[in-house]
């Protein structure tokens, strides 16, 4: 075992302790400090990201991840206001719930603890390396971060700050620390630390998550790709669900919540006419045999079309023969994300709620409103899409665990 | 990869839709043509039961393993009436909470919803297979069970007597099926399968425990050992503190929730009286010099002892100087099953509840209360040790996980 993956771990797992006595005005007086002392490096974050940008052109980074990448001075203030975002929140940690009185007068329930010590695997923005800490401290976990290589200068630059406002808060010196190597078996390290650390959250490509799930005996929280679909019922209302159909796939095409597979109902009136507006926006259409017998100039989907992760202006399309034909397809070829039915029919909307088996399922609405923002988290460390412990976007509150408190009057067994 | 393991697998996923689907009334009869077929079939279980028994101590299993391999006609009837247990339970499946309107009319909440396959990894007990099974149905999985070898016999004849009532109750197959190859490679095989797999609950040594959580890209969700304390405050009330020591101690020193440690006050004016009533009930106790001094036939406790389950009549006992150097030894020395504090200060007992990082804390009550039929789960498929999902006694309902429900009415984004 590696000693400085170690005493980072130790050094933690010694912190959260001391997390988890600090009430909730406590650790906003500390954030406000890490405010104001990022406020204070503004310049020398600002200039260490542009070191790493520039090396990144160097290196031959793609635009889209140089672009993720850079922090320019609107994102730096953006950054600094996500922190004020999370000091109005409500501190999760330390709330009784589900208390219930036995008939001996035991009384039995549950309160809301931290976690312990997280640790967030993420890769080009340094905008996270903030967001992570903000929403660990506030619900009481010690975190130590692991950015991408690539972005080594910024989140070093804006830890520093982070540790500054700490320190002048009187904060335990590791409740929040960055690795500051980022070669890979690291991770491996810190992944057999059961005793030190509490839950991996892994953000990242899937070579990175499935490296963290294979290398780590710690329980890992790992956002993993979005094939999102939307299903049109026969009964759809037009206007609506083409609006859908259309935000789903063209309002942000890079991104996890952005629709893959459009579903359409054989008997659907108005198929045509919601492909012609989807090619209208400049999407590629990628369909089964009904389709093109609607729309002869769609190109054929192939079988690895229904399991792809496009995160581009293409969509594959499906007739199927009604709801069951659906559901199956979705929970076969999906990634549990996000899916969206539109139809009029209650009945149906019921069946697909109880039985699609994602993250986040969806009545008449875009599935680029599965995000933490958009349903009022204030902030999310993520999305997950594993089933324990917490689907779909992660907020404060997912950051803490339930234990229970049983309070007696010197209740015995037996 | 394994045939046999893909396609158990497979088909178990397969029939985690189809149960999906199924509400409480139609999963509750299906569960009472299980007991009759249980019944029917009794006097087969007992006699293949009789030769698990005969070949293990054959082969020299110790007398406790092989107590808790025998199914007495009484612990068959018991094994009934935990099916009854369950079908007594409301189903909380496809229940909706903490639902929120949107300033735009979208609605945003959760649904229960089953976890899809869940493994279940056990030794000896064959009602396991009963409790197992019966949980995991009720909350709408299928399940795979991997039962000791010793108890293959017992454990087949049991699924065998499931699937007869669930094949009378017109269940999909494989909503149960159980391994009938105990080679430990296997388990190993079904732990990468994170497609059809969701989760792991492993209950058992902690050589399997280690095994399980080193090989499985499922998530894990185990067992570990319990090292309980029982902390008592120097203002605790001599009666109860006395009581709830010996309780957490000898009631049943063999399992988890038995204490193992017992921390004093170094002001508590009846340490004496207290240690003398555990050694009258035949305690070996193992102290600190502190306690040495108090009580001198009290043998020598050694740096191991602090983090030893004894799972036998032996306590360790430390004088500490107050409440923080308590929470601190049980914080670092603990296994974060259940800890106790004896005492009639309110603000201690708040504190020892915030910061002690245990899945059950307790107040002025005896440790061996953790248990999910104490709390009233109505049957528990395991205690879990680590913090995500769930701590502690596990439940009908901890079978289960929420999935995000949003309702529009043609709601897009931007």
């Amino acid at each position: 075992m590696n000693e400085y993956v170690l005493t980072t771990a130790h050094k933690a797992k010694e912190a959260s302790y001391t997390l988890a006595r600090m009430n909730g005005a406590e650790k906003d007086r500390a954030l406000s400090l890490v405010i104001e002392a990022l406020r204070e490096k503004r310049e020398i974050i600002l200039s260490e990201n542009a070191a790493d940008v520039a090396l990144a052109k160097q290196n031959g980074l793609s635009a889209a991840m140089t672009d993720r990448l850079t922090l320019t001075a609107k994102r730096f203030d953006a950054m600094l206001a996500t922190i004020d975002d999370v000091i109005r929140q409500h501190d999760p940690v330390g709330a009784y719930t589900e208390i219930k009185r036995r008939d001996d007068g035991l009384l039995i329930g549950k309160m809301r603890a931290p976690i312990g010590v997280v640790f967030v695997i993420y890769e080009s923005r340094p905008t996270v390396t903030v967001d992570a800490f903000a929403l660990s401290f506030k619900s009481g976990n010690a975190v130590i971060l692991r950015g991408g290589s690539e972005a080594i200068k910024s989140n070093t630059a804006i830890m520093k700050a982070i540790k500054t406002g700490l320190k002048k808060a009187g904060v335990a010196e590791h409740a929040a620390s960055m690795v500051e190597h980022t070669d890979r078996a690291l991770i491996a390290d810190f992944g057999k630390l059961t005793k030190h650390i509490d839950v991996i959250i892994a953000r990242g490509g899937e070579a990175l998550i499935n490296y963290v799930q294979a290398e780590s005996r710690v329980p890992v929280i790992c956002h993993d790709k979005g094939i999102c679909h939307v299903y049109i019922e026969k009964d759809a209302e037009k206007h609506e669900a083409i609006a859908i159909a259309v935000n789903a796939k063209v309002d942000r095409p890079g991104v996890c919540n952005a629709m893959e597979a459009l579903l359409i109902n054989k008997d659907f009136p108005h198929t045509k006419e919601m492909l012609d507006a989807l090619a209208a926006k400049g999407v590629a259409l990628r369909g089964c045999s009904r389709t093109k017998a609607i729309m002869p100039s769609v190109a054929d989907a192939t079988a690895e079309d229904w399991d792809t992760e496009y995160l581009d202006l293409i969509l594959s399309v499906k007739m199927v023969d009604g709801i069951a034909d659906a559901i199956s397809h979705i929970n076969r070829h999906g990634s549990h994300h996000t899916d969206a039915i539109v139809t009029r029919d209650i009945a149906l909307a019921e069946r697909f709620k109880g039985e699609i088996d994602s993250a986040v399922v969806m009545v008449n609405a875009s599935t680029r409103l599965s995000d933490g923002g958009e349903f009022g988290l204030g902030g999310e460390i993520g999305i997950s899409n594993q089933k324990l412990h917490v689907r779909g976007p992660m907020g404060l509150v997912d950051l803490t665990t339930l234990k229970y408190v049983v309070m007696g009057a010197g209740h015995i067994r037996g």
